[in-house]
Formats: C-alpha cells, sequence, structure tokens
C-alpha cells in the first residue's frame, strides 16, 4: 500500500535504537508533510557525520580535518589526569558535569560478561604509550570510570593492576545512595558502600 | 566539546517528534558506531523520500513515476465509496483492519479549532468534481472517518451537508467503548454513544 521509498524507509529505520516501525512510519509521514528542503537538511546532517574520525590519541570523535579531538587539544585540560570510559556517551555524561579537567581514554563498547576483546587490550596498551612518550611514565591519577556492573568492576581490576606502576593513583568512581534516591530502596551492597565511603 | 558534524546532527534531528536533544545525541553515537556504508543506507532512505509526490486524486503519497497511488490504482477498489481523512498516517490505520475497499481523500492536517483552512475546501471540492466526472455526481457513500473531536465533529457536519446531494449516504465512524477499555472509566459522551448504537 505505501509507496516504495516509504517501505524502505520504515524498514531502514525502525532498526535504530529506540525508533520501533511504528515511530519510523510516523516520522515517515511527519517528514513527508515537511518541505523539501527540510528533509535535505536532515540528510546533510548525516551525511556529514561521514566526516567525523576517531582521536588517534583517545578514541574519542574528531573532525577528519583536525589531528586531535577538541578534548585532547585543550590547553586548559590537565593530560596527566586520565580517565579510562566504556564509550563517547559516558565522556558526555561526565563533561556535563563540569567536575572532570583531565583527559580520556575511550575504551569501547564493553561485553556483558566473559573478558576484554582485543580492541580493549589494544587501546590499553596505547595509554601504557601515551604515559611512556607524554608523560615520563607516570601519570599523576587514572581514573577507571567505568559502570558498576559486574564486568565493570572485573575491567576496573585489570586497570589497576595494569596502571599500577604508571600512575601515582588508580581511582574509580564513587559509590552510593544516589541523589534523590531512598534508603529505603537501595540494595545491600550501594547501602553498604555509602556507609563505608560517608563523609 | 563535539565536534560540529555531531553538534548539527543534534540540531536538526531533535526537532523531529518524539526525539528530542537526549535521543538525537544517542542516536548520533550510535551512527558513528556503524559501519559508513550503513550510514549511507540511511542516507538514502532519506533522499528517496524526495521521489514521492502526491497522487492528484486523494492526495495520498505515490511514486512520482506513477499516475496514481497504490489504492487508486488498486482495480479491486470500489471508486464508488470514499472515505475523507484528515492525514496519510489515518489511511495506514483505516487499511490495517482490512475491513474498507473503497477509495481515500485526504483534508489534509486540521486545526484544531477555528475554520477549514483553503487546501481543505480545495480538496474538498475536488472531491466534488471526482464524483461529477467519474460517479456521474452521485457516489454510493462518503465516509467522514475523522477523529471525533470537537472539530472533527464539526467538519464532519460540513462534509455531511456539501455532499448530500453527492452521495447516496453520508456516514461517519461508529462510536462507542474501544476494545479493552473498561465501562466504569468511559466518559459520559462515549458511554451514551454506546447505549444509542447498541448491537
Amino acid at each position: 500500500m505505501f509507496p516504495e521509498p516509504i517501505r524502505k524507509f520504515i524498514d531502514v529505520f525502525s532498526r535504530l535504537p529506540s525508533i520501533g516501525p511504528r515511530m519510523a512510519t510516523r516520522l515517515a509521514f511527519f517528514l513527508m508533510g515537511l518541505e523539501k528542503g527540510e528533509r535535505i537538511r536532515l540528510e546533510h546532517a548525516l551525511a556529514r557525520l561521514n566526516t567525523l574520525d576517531r582521536c588517534p590519541r583517545c578514541f574519542f570523535l574528531k573532525n577528519e580535518t583536525e589531528a586531535l579531538c577538541d578534548i585532547c587539544a585543550d590547553p586548559h585540560r590537565d593530560p596527566r589526569i586520565i580517565a579510562i570510559v566504556e564509550k563517547e556517551l559516558d565522556i558526555v555524561s561526565l563533561e556535563k558535569t563540569g567536575k572532570f579537567k583531565g583527559h580520556y581514554l575511550v575504551l569501547g563498547d564493553l561485553p556483558e560478561k566473559g573478558t576484554l576483546m582485543s580492541i580493549h587490550k589494544l587501546r590499553l596498551k596505547h595509554l601504557e604509550e601515551r604515559i611512556r612518550n607524554e608523560l615520563g611514565g607516570k601519570a599523576k591519577e587514572i581514573v577507571a570510570a567505568l559502570s558498576p556492573t559486574a564486568f565493570g568492576d572485573f575491567v576496573t581490576s585489570i586497570v589497576a593492576q595494569e596502571f599500577k606502576g604508571l600512575a601515582e593513583r588508580v581511582t574509580r568512581l564513587g559509590r552510593g545512595i544516589p541523589t534523590g534516591g531512598e534508603i529505603e530502596f537501595a540494595d545491600e551492597d550501594t547501602l553498604g558502600s555509602a556507609l563505608e565511603r560517608r563523609i
């Protein structure tokens, strides 16, 4: 019943996260109600993502015309403090706090369990080289900023082991009751951490 | 902090319905995790929407290479029964029921109140011409398939008035308790309609 371009659009866009067939259908008809120029604007915005690259230093995103990402290139940030994160979106969240002025290493999506994959191992090795070449073999702090899941904790312990000779200290994010959370509903582990790390 | 193409993507895509800045951000990073070929597939799907046109007969969508939309061109449908709908998505919903085998007229998005705009009036005139030219001046049935809002009801009354000499009957969609709905929570109007139209 739909013209083929609509079916194709729904098919392709409904595979994106949080966009099911229903939303893709709405989107297709919404787009058809726009001026052609508006659709072309979206097309260009999509096409321009192809002009992005990974930063060769921290693996965050950068413009292909730049040597480094904005964070690595920022002279006001401290390269001796390095947060290891799983993914780009984690950098977004950390940056929003405005409380971290160091550099990063993006490890890449972690599996739910099992062990580190070669991409993760390569990136950790890469960070070791970075510390040796740029910081004379000693970082001030490595923050293992990984989600406190079982596997995240496992990776944190690998990081602590691997960087113990290469950083003055290896830290992780504090654990406790989230702001707005209720003690009554906190799990034992979280509440235990909150007690141990009381301030 | 983000490279400009990411900011641009978030800016442009977050204006789409149901996609806020948060989802546009997630989407941008998700897309950056895909192969370039996948992103190009999305781009093409978007670009191909520009090869669509409106059916000159019912104003639904059609391929620009076809004279009519698939519904108007379908010889198994009855052109003497015409449902007037507000938007393309309403056709999608009606077609899913599999219970309507007539043709359509897409009126175009209605305002929440006020009166019909010139685009709606032109399309109604167009349907009148269609009935005169194709059906010798008399349709079998005009279904005013408009949402039962105050304004939808107002438009339905206009349609009933305008087509009373051009159709054997002008009908509207039945009203009552939706399947799965509870009597306890039905509003008076709905429950009243359900009583009047009991089967």
